[in-house]
């Protein structure tokens, strides 16, 4: 679906400490001769006809057109009207799949040295359908919504992405004995899709278990689909696993677009003092490649990435060590 | 509200492994010399005037009579019709709170050495509603129901039982920049009772980040209160970072009534072998001790418990030993 030669990609650097990463993944991406051309929007909360806060037009039509994107953290203001412009993304661009993988690194110590798991997120229903109300005073119910439609699609994607990268199981994680009928049909539908992929293992776990599993022995798990707070939940405890969100990429895949993004916050309290890690945007970036099928690219990035943070000398504040975002940075340019 | 002298407690040891490890708390407890009589039910589903299977009556009527019990783990068959037991008997009992303790245990080797937290979860409504929909073919809806009064009363038992455990903290855990109007009334009556408890100090964080900095570093938290998924999922999470739920016990509070409770399973695969480890059931009873205020008798019980984990010689197999349910019973008793 994309055009070989030189790609052209959005990229929304975001705020906070987003510009300088953004910078950072640019400059590593050059020196790497990625043939990838940036068309850089500015994505912050504009009033729309409606009244309501949402995406710049201009931002919308660049990613309709390039139908890829690479995205730094963005700041949502607080107040009524704003709704979080990381969601608002993934929902304009029908972005139903997040797929975010966690994998121990070498350098990187944690507890944890055999992790190497992929979260695979609904990401346009579930309990994010924005559906609430107030039925009487002090009594409030939230819409959970599940559609046969959504869940089979992740549920192929879970799948096919397994049987891409060579994985051997997917887990299907749910609390079906709870919320029989919309964590019912989730389930249903991924029961379905196994069959289909008879070369993929497939199993079943409540979420509860799961978690309890995960950080006892997280080899037990390779490929992991679930609804979307599920998804919000488990990417980001097995993030921890690894070193936290720092460190760990994310992808949102649609069938009109993808947008990759590191999922870290904005830090304000350090941005703009090259002190910011841009691993996780890099990594982000670096899945993206794949996604373009740019794969030599992306190992070479990735394995001048990789030894920088092995070799442990340029590592920023946040993994213990005292390099700047710059250093860090010209480290990985200097291995490629 | 309990009478000095003995004690009344409806005991119900379950299916499986249940049986013998109520068999192990019985023993030690009368070795110890604890002023309790039981009152043993069965609870296996029964089918009501309604065709609906539930609670036997007598169970029920025990529970309502005594106001207190202990409980090993249910078996809720599969099949239309029946809901879990468990939560038959939290439902029925409007056990509204359910604490769920995880320490770190001297003798249990696990990654973590540092855990010391208390999930208090709410027990009656959120995702638990049992309130879903089909509303048009492959669109289901499941609800999330929150009330200001069972938020209220689960935040102010959270502040209680930090002040009254002299604990320091209370964590809101939450997601109410999804759910808005759920989550936002849950988190605003925690705000509300933190006002009542200025000893205690109190902060507000995503679920998501939770489950994040608690693998990476649980010292951060110390009680946590949460809506009835968000604390099955840490609870379950907590436990596997200090063993599993075969060493953390369990309690569900309610106006009228305690239910204490083991919160593995059946374990049908080794039931009736003399193997099964009654850890999780003894510390729950220990905690039922407390909650009797019989403080000395739990003290006396719990030194003696953690003494045999922490010499490791009679462990059972789940913690990598060969002992039997009984020897671990035996030298228990031996202790005290
Ligand atoms: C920022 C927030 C709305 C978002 C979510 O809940 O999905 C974040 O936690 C994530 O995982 O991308
Ligand atoms: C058995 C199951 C219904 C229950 C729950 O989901 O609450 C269990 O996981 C628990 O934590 O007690």
């Amino acid at each position: 679906q994309y055009s070989t030669g030189v790609r052209k990609v959005t990229l929304i650097p975001g705020h906070g400490i987003g510009p300088e990463i953004t910078v950072a993944v640019q400059k590593i991406f050059e020196a790497a001769k990625v043939p990838i051309e940036w068309d850089e929007v500015d994505v912050t909360a504009v009033r729309g006809p409606d009244g309501k806060f949402g995406i710049p037009q201009k931002a919308i039509d660049s990613v309709n057109a390039n139908k890829i994107g690479l995205k730094g953290p963005l700041m949502t203001p607080v107040g009524k009207g704003y709704r979080s412009l990381n969601l608002a993304l993934r929902k304009e661009f029908d972005l139903y799949a997040n797929v975010r993988p966690c994998k121990s690194l070498d350098g990187i110590k944690t507890l944890y040295d055999n992790v190497d798991v992929v979260t695979i997120r609904e990401n346009t229903e579930g309990e994010y359908s924005g559906i609430e109300h107030e039925i009487v005073d002090g009594v409030v119910q939230s819409i959970k919504l599940i559609t046969e439609e959504a869940s089979k699609r992740v549920a192929e994607f879970a799948f096919q992405f397994a049987r891409d990268n060579k994985r051997k199981k997917v887990t299907a994680v749910h609390k079906a004995n709870i919320m029989r009928m919309s964590d019912g049909l989730f389930l249903r539908c991924c029961r379905e899709l196994a069959t289909k992929y008879p070369d993929i293992k497939f199993e079943e776990r409540y979420l509860d278990t799961v978690c309890l599993n995960m950080v006892q022995d997280p080899s037990k798990f390779d490929v992991l689909v679930m609804p979307n707070l599920y998804g919000d939940i488990m990417s980001d405890m097995c993030s921890g696993l690894v070193g936290g969100l720092g460190l760990t990429p994310s992808g949102n895949i649609g069938k009109n677009g993808a947008l990759f993004e590191s999922v870290h916050g904005t830090a304000p309290d350090i941005a703009g003092k090259d002190m910011a890690n841009p691993t996780a945007l890099l990594l982000s970036a670096i899945m993206m490649l794949r996604h373009l099928q740019l794969n030599e690219h992306a190992d070479r990035v990735q394995n001048a990435c990789y030894a920088v943070l092995r070799e442990g000398k340029s590592l920023t504040g946040d993994l213990g060590g005292t390099g700047k975002c710059s250093e860090f940075t010209n480290a990985i340019i200097s291995k490629l």
